[in-house]
């Protein structure tokens, strides 16, 4: 039984980390928050949504800075959770997301994707190594209008 | 270990207290287990609506009984589950909340919200003794057409 | 405590499988897999979606090969997930789904279910026994012109 409640413990610090995320890209408003999510080395690879891949902090936390600007009310909505990898301190995890927001100039947003992260413990806890998202239902164009700078 | 089971157990009997309350605002015909629900000196807020505040159980009732009779179809969604604090028989749980039903007047309601709750433990277990909900996105025209009476 | 572990260990394992068949059904490619998700003698009972019942492997692999070739993405989104009844090796367990996709034809499909499930627990892990489902909310066209064929 000891293994199973290792996994059960590892996998609820695995779930709180992504929900985390989510709660810091709800906010809006705290980036050194949000960035506590990530490794030093994260990469935030957007490729799957046409959007630029992010490497490292400074680059992530220039991304976010955008969209905290961007948005005015965000809605992260996490399920299915599951792990896939776990071994020692790397894991790797899977989720649906329905992301939802309202930007400031008014265009409201509705995407259904899934996350595939990789997580990396220390002594910070699990943070985000690499973050890969993509749409799990047709995406609608209102997403690169905003995101998407010309 | 033990530390970390013993958070999982209660936060999972937490959880399970957040669920039953949809279970039964779901049901929308059984009041008596939806008092189960919640401490004799509860507080039901519900100014983040633009509804009352509701205080104790006949307050509380009161309000359910009105709801039961206006819908004829609930669904809350529950994700993002959280605890914020705990300690011994007293706790803070945030959550997301997609509230969606039809009014028997025929009138559907998709609100995203977001719980922020305290919950007492006693012989009945978890039970809800501070209810607070308010919109985590712009909230549509129909929820205070249905719930608002004039 | 002991109790509260094992539970916890069984409610994550059969949590566990009810996210293996969402994938499943929302991966639209791997039959295999999805049958590894029933046990032999299951039934899958879709009448209260005005759907047939099938019993048995080889009805329930026919349906899913339907349903495969129709759709060309899916999302099913567990939530509210719980246990009625966990009894040795036999298993109870409701949960709510948004049930999304888009048929091959191009039609959109949004259904709100909630599912009502048996699960059985032998060498292969929790398999489901008896699949129920029904709307929670009121259901669109959408569902019956993509599924039920004349």
């Amino acid at each position: 039984m000891a293994d199973g409640i290792e996994y059960l413990i590892e996998k609820n610090a695995l779930e709180e980390a992504v929900v985390k995320y989510c709660v810091a890209v709800d906010k809006l408003d705290d980036l050194d928050f949000m960035m506590t999510n990530f490794t030093e080395d994260a990469v935030l690879d957007l490729t799957g949504l046409e959007l630029p891949r992010f490497e490292g902090h400074e680059q992530i936390r220039g991304f976010y800075t955008q969209v905290f600007a961007d948005m005015s009310h965000h809605m992260h909505i996490l399920t299915n959770f599951r792990v896939v990898k776990l071994a020692g301190n790397e894991a790797q995890v899977y989720a649906y997301v329905t992301g939802m927001g309202r930007s400031k100039a008014g265009v409201d947003i509705q995407v259904f994707v899934y996350y595939d992260l990789d997580l990396r413990k220390s002594d910070g806890g699990w943070k985000i190594s690499r973050f890969f998202e993509a749409p799990q239902l047709p995406m609608p164009e209102s997403v690169t209008q905003v995101h998407k700078k010309g």
